[in-house]
């Protein structure tokens, strides 16, 4: 089936400190990261594949002793796949603050030799970046064929071409925005008081306490998903059913969609961290670039050099196709190369982890085109 | 300023048992109303507001006592105003379940002496007009010169049409859906769950443990408000505007939308009951006349007699314009009389409550040829 079959994590430590955007210094970090395909000789081939708020580092492929673990985007990635692992050099990363294995909120603080929880600092799109350059140097990677995400994944594509303009060559921005909108942040902050106000959540201390903010990081997690998913999709996938042949008139499950928003929630606090969370969608409200530039995305964009690629997805709420247009004409009015693409699928924002045949069709015609 | 003035509010006991949709007997109960104008002779010029979500029987003018406690559609209803006073004797009522006096989750349960708190079952659009006809009978009201409502309210005077069609000449649905879609009732499940999740809560029994589910009400409160406002008027009134000078790097408040949010949360805390708004958002989940007709609104809409005035706001997203379209053409193959307008107005679906020209104008040209 084209997979990249069989992948093992590494891991690499950092013993420089880095100064995160905050003002906060670590000592020093480690990344977990997957590698699909070869580097070639002249180190000319590597993309790096960017997460959003919920991925990882496991991209593509599955793991010996969990076969059925498969990585977020293994549609994308793999030989013959759109970013095809027998061209292209492809890296995953686990973000800084993550709970993946990278340095995070659940990594020892060597300053009290207890889980760092809530004295974890707030790191941004910008600090990712900087911590990717680094992993970049680790593997000889002096500069990336392509940059690669969705949604916040491609805000870090694009903060790519601006910390380090010359060390990118093609940058993919799909399902992204140049900043959140209002609405955008509101939806963070419900996510965030969710997990704040919940009494599991002591502070971000929980770990000591041996609980874990169940209820607020699953209420993060519904609020999630009623933005990824289009108000047309979840019509047509559960519309008004009923999960029983009658009302309850009660407060159990009555509609699919309520189900739905429940078990998501539920699994989603089995394997993922409160205080990442927290940590990233502070990273998403905080990412804009124009911030300096009184709101000039155009100038903000200007020191770029990268070629962009840029798709939106005609029913995405979250980050509708104006947000991508935005950032396109601010790139057409710097003289940029920019290919945009406004895919027409109905699952919302998360069409761009989905294999829509349009989607992979350009997205592969833009990549093939790519000198490696 | 056209107001009605001070307005007192008063109370009706009705003795007699009432079978709830839910199979539920309530041996008797209380409503708590207030009416503005005078009815006259024949009876024929009476007009029921019915109110929202969080919305009570306090529809205009102050109260003696608290003279900056003003009725929530105080800018519609009075001499002079669109809901004219002069001409209209004007009833608003809390709901059966509300928490603001009539009998709901805070009321005394006779079956145990104690309040009825999670007890109190829940209610319907149905059960609400079933009761609100027992209000009509007593003030001596056999046919309503008009129903009027927004949002849920909106909902109340379309039921009045199908249960009552010979007591109400004229239905007025304004800002609101013929039934809920798979998102609205995704928002509601959240909304829910926040609150049935909170520690406090206590199985809805809180009222014996001396606390409320504040953290659950709250981030129920703030979900509504995301979906009240519309996406352009947030960005408008909010936009990415900082709290302070500079981002806080923390999870304080940084932008001014966190600071709205927090704070309509927190005040509804202080007035409004987690029992009761549970309660109301199942109502809204449940209504759906065409449920008993295969979905075929039109055929439910045959048996309603009454003149139709229904309204829509342009950025409203939570009944968006098309919603307000399925009622007027399910009308309209009826054969009924139907006035449609869908006003510009950038407040999203809280424009309901705002006094915009255009709105008020043809709201008010409606009500001005009702014959009285």
């Amino acid at each position: 089936m084209n997979s990249v079959g069989v992948v093992t994590p590494q891991r690499v430590t950092f013993g420089a400190p880095i100064t995160l955007k905050g003002g906060v210094t670590l000592p020093g970090f480690e990344l977990v990261y997957e590698t699909y395909g070869e580097l070639n000789a002249e180190g000319s081939n590597a993309v790096l594949v960017c997460h959003a708020l919920s991925g990882s580092h496991h991209v593509a492929g599955i793991y010996a002793d969990e076969p059925k673990n498969v990585g977020w985007w293994d549609n994308l990635v793999g030989p013959g796949k759109p970013l095809d692992t027998n061209r292209f050099f492809v890296v995953g990363v686990n973000n800084l603050g993550g709970c993946y294995g990278s340095t995070g909120p659940m990594s020892l603080n060597p300053a009290s030799g207890k889980p760092y929880g809530a004295d974890f600092p707030v790191v941004t799109v910008e600090d990712w970046v900087a911590a990717q350059a680094r992993l970049a140097d680790h593997l000889g990677i002096n500069c990336w064929a392509a940059v690669v995400g969705g949604s916040l994944g491609g805000m870090q594509a694009m903060e790519w071409t601006l910390q380090f303009p010359d060390r990118i060559r093609h940058a993919l921005v799909i399902a992204s925005a140049p900043k959140l909108s209002a609405q955008n942040i509101a939806f963070n902050e419900l996510a965030r008081q969710a997990i704040l106000s919940d009494p599991d959540f002591h502070g971000g201390h929980y770990y000591e306490h041996g609980v874990v903010p169940v209820n607020g990081l699953r209420l993060a997690r519904m609020v999630g998903h009623i933005t990824y998913l289009s108000d047309d999709q979840m019509g047509e996938k559960f519309g008004r059913e009923l999960k029983n042949d009658k009302l309850s008139y009660g407060y159990g499950v009555d509609f699919q969609i309520e189900s739905y928003l429940r078990y998501q929630g539920d699994r989603f606090t089995t394997y993922f961290d409160a205080n990442t969370y927290l940590i990233t969608t502070k990273a998403l409200d905080y990412f804009d670039p124009a911030r300096d530039y009184e709101g000039d995305l155009q100038a903000a964009l200007a020191r770029a050099k990268a070629n962009f690629f840029v798709a939106s997805f005609s029913t995405d709420w979250r980050f509708a196709p104006e947000r991508s247009q935005e950032i396109v004409y601010a790139l057409m009015h710097n003289g940029r190369d920019v290919s945009y693409a406004e895919i027409e699928c109905s699952a919302g924002h998360d069409s761009f982890l989905l294999d829509d045949a349009h989607y992979h069709a350009v997205l592969g015609a833009y990549l093939d085109r790519i000198e490696t």
